[in-house]
C-alpha cells in the first residue's frame, strides 16, 4: 500500500473546491490503497502500446458474498484514487455511498501524477522516463484498464459508475463499452468537449509551453515550469467558476493583503500595479496547484479530454449509444459555462434517442462548472 | 499629418473582427491625421504627471460655422484614431454618421501605441523611453487630455460621443466630467469590469509578464515578449466570441491545415498532439496581432481599464451620475460574457434611477463581445 504524502493529496478534481466533510462522521478511509499492474501491453487507440502500465487505485468498504455491491468513482483532471479525500459528503449518513454496504473504487487515470502510469514514470521498455513521449491515452483506453483492475478484483458488475467532468466522460465511456456490466451510470456536468472547451485547454496548453522551465517537456524534477503550470491552472479556474460568484466573493475589491490596485508596482511603474482581490485569489489557486501536480501530467490528460468523442470507432453516434443498457443519469449545473447545462441536456437526449434509458436533472447554483465539488450534499440530493 | 504603415494599421479594436464596408461605398477618409501636443504637465489621477503628452486623432468631415457638428468616437483596447477603417459602416449611406454634416473625431487612447503617447515614447523630462516607468492613466486623464485637444480645435460641444468597450467608458466619463459639453452619448457593451472581467485582465497580463522576453518591461525592440502577448491576445479573444459562434465556426474540426488532434506531435510523443481549428484560428489571431501590437502598451490599457471607476472622486456613485446632462443610450449584447447584457442594462437603471435621461438597447447576436465592431450595421440600426 503506497501512502501519498501530504503534499501530494489533492483536495480536490476540477478545482480545490472540495469540502472537508460536515462535523459529526469522519472522512472516510480506504480499506485499500495501492497498485495494480496490467500484465503485458496495453494495446492504447493511438496505436501505440503502454507496457505493464500502473494503476494506483483506492477502494472503500468491501465487496460483498454477492459481488453486486461494486461502484466505480471516476475522478476529474486533477483528481486522485482518493475519492473520500475530494468527495467525502457522497460517503455522508444517508448520502450516495455507504461504507457498510457498498465496495466503492477509485482508480487513478492513466497519464496523471498521483500513482497510475503518466508521463513522470519510467518506461520499462527503455529504462527511461517517458517524459513528453509519453502517448495519448484515451478515455477508452483508460476505461479498458480500469475493467482489468476490476477483473482482477473479482468484480463483474457495477451497480454505479459515477464521475464528474472528465470522470463523467468515463462513466458514459464504461456503459459503452462493457455495456453488460454496468447498471447505472451518473455522467456529471460533461458533454464532448465544445471549441469553447478547447480554446481554453489549448491556452492552457500554450501556458505551460512558453514557460521556459518546461524544456520541451524534459525539465529536471528540481526545475518544473512551475509558472507555466499555475497560469494553466489559472486559465482553468476561471472556466471552473461562474462570473456571479466571483462577483459575490471577490467584486472589484483590492486584494486583501492591503495592495492597491491604482498604486505603483514593484517595478516602481505603473503598468503592472497591485492586485485586485480576484487576483490574488487566482495566484493563491495557481501556487497551492504547482505545489501537488506536474505539467507533463496535466499535458497528458488535457488530451485524453480533449479528444474524447464516445462514438469513435463506431459506424455511428446512434450505434456506439444503442450499445448502453445501464440507467443513466445525467447532471447538469445552471451556470457551468464549460459544460453549459444546455449541452449537457441535449446530450442526454441523443442518448435518450438512441433508445437508452437516460434522465437529465439539474443543479441550481452560482458556483459554476465546480459545484459537483463545492456543494457536494446538493448533488448527492439530486442523485438519490 | 502622420500615416501610419500598413503593419500598423489596426483591423478593429476590441479583435480583428472589424468588417470592409459593403460595396458600393468608400472606406471614410479622415480630412485630416496628426498630433497634438498638450501645453505644459497632465496631472494624472494616480498623482504622476506626463510631460507634454501627444495625442495622436484623426477627424473625418469639416466642423461647421455653428460648431455644433461633432461627434467624438472612443476607441476600445487596442484600436486606433483612424474609426474609417476600423468602425467604416458607421459611415455606410443612411448611417450613424455623416461625413457631409458630421465632424467626426477620434482620439488615440494615452498609453496606446498607435501615436498617442505610451510606454514606447520618450519622457521628455528624462530624454529615454518610458518602458514599466509608464504611469497609470486612468479613463478621466483620458478625457481629461482629449477636452483640451477639442478646445484646440474649437469644438465647444458634441453631440455625440460614442464608443464601445473601453470606448464606452471615456463616453460615459465624458458625459460625467464634462456635463456641459456633451449631448448625447452612447455606450456600447459595457460597465465596470466585473470580477471576471478583472480576472481575465490579470491572467493576460501574467501571461506577457511571464515571458522572459518582457525582460520586467525592458525588452529590447528587436526583441518583444511575442509569445506572452499572443497568448494574452487569444485569453482575450476567448472573451471577445461566443461559445456557439466558436462552436458553429470551428466544431471540433481538426485544424484545416490538416493536423490530427489525435495524432503525434512535432515533438513526437503523445503530449502536445495535432490541433483543433479553434486552436489554429487562436494562433492565428495571436501573431497577427503581435504584428500590430505593442508589449507594455497592452499592460498600460489593461490598467486604465481595470481601474475604472466613474465615481472615484465623488462623494458617490449617484452624485457622480447627477452631473450628467446627457441623453445616454446603452447597449448590451445578448451573447457578451465579458460584459454581459444584464450587467450593462443594470448599470443603465443604475445612472436613470439618479435622474438620468438613461436608455437600454440590446444587440440580439450569437457573435459575443466584439459583435460591435462584427455587426456594424445592426449597431447602427439599433442606435438610430
Amino acid at each position: 500500500m503506497s501512502i501519498m504524502t501530504e503534499a501530494q493529496i489533492p483536495a480536490g478534481t476540477a478545482s480545490d473546491g472540495a469540502k472537508a466533510p460536515a462535523a459529526g462522521w469522519p472522512t472516510p478511509q480506504p480499506t485499500y490503497e495501492g497498485d495494480f499492474v496490467l500484465d503485458g501491453h496495453l494495446l492504447l487507440d493511438c496505436g501505440r502500446t503502454l507496457a505493464s502500465p500502473t494503476l494506483h487505485y483506492a477502494v472503500y468498504g468491501r465487496l460483498n458474498a454477492a459481488r453486486d455491491n461494486a461502484v466505480l468513482v471516476c475522478h476529474a483532471l486533477s483528481g486522485s484514487a482518493q475519492v473520500g479525500v475530494w468527495w467525502p459528503e457522497l460517503f455522508a449518513p444517508g448520502g450516495l455511498l455507504r461504507l457498510e454496504d457498498d465496495c466503492v473504487v477509485c482508480v487513478n487515470l492513466l497519464g496523471s501524477c498521483y500513482g497510475s502510469t503518466g508521463p513522470g514514470s519510467v518506461d520499462p521498455e527503455t529504462g527511461e522516463v517517458y517524459g513528453p513521449d509519453f502517448p495519448l491515452v484515451s478515455i477508452r483506453d483508460n476505461v479498458q484498464a480500469q475493467a482489468r483492475l476490476m477483473d482482477s478484483l473479482g468484480i463483474r458488475n457495477l451497480r454505479l459508475v459515477l464521475g464528474g467532468s472528465i470522470g463523467g466522460m468515463q462513466a458514459l465511456e464504461w456503459a459503452i463499452v462493457n455495456p453488460e456490466r454496468v447498471e447505472r451510470a451518473a455522467i456529471i456536468a460533461v458533454a464532448p468537449l465544445s471549441a469553447m472547451g478547447l480554446a481554453l485547454n489549448h491556452l492552457q496548453r500554450k501556458a505551460i509551453q512558453q514557460d521556459p522551465d518546461w524544456a520541451a517537456g524534459h525539465y529536471l524534477p528540481q526545475r518544473p515550469p512551475r509558472r507555466g503550470l499555475a497560469l494553466a491552472r489559472q486559465i482553468a479556474m476561471l472556466s471552473y467558476k461562474a462570473a456571479p460568484l466571483f462577483d459575490e466573493r471577490f467584486g472589484r475589491n483590492p486584494n486583501r493583503n492591503g495592495e492597491d490596485p491604482r498604486g505603483l508596482d514593484d517595478l516602481g511603474g505603473g503598468l503592472i500595479g497591485g492586485r485586485f482581490d480576484i487576483a490574488g485569489y487566482l495566484d493563491h489557486q495557481g501556487q497551492r496547484f504547482i505545489d501537488r501536480f506536474d505539467a507533463n501530467a496535466y499535458l497528458a490528460i488535457l488530451r485524453t479530454m480533449d479528444t474524447w468523442d464516445p462514438a469513435h470507432g463506431y459506424p455511428s453516434q446512434a450505434e456506439a449509444y444503442r450499445r448502453i443498457r445501464a440507467c443513466l443519469t445525467f447532471v447538469g449545473i445552471s451556470s457551468d459555462w464549460l459544460f453549459p447545462p444546455d449541452s449537457v441536456r441535449q446530450f442526454a437526449y441523443t442518448i435518450r434517442a438512441a433508445g437508452v434509458q437516460a434522465d437529465y436533472r439539474e443543479m441550481t447554483t452560482d458556483h459554476g462548472h465546480d459545484a459537483f465539488l463545492a456543494e457536494q450534499a446538493e448533488l448527492v440530493r439530486l442523485l438519490q
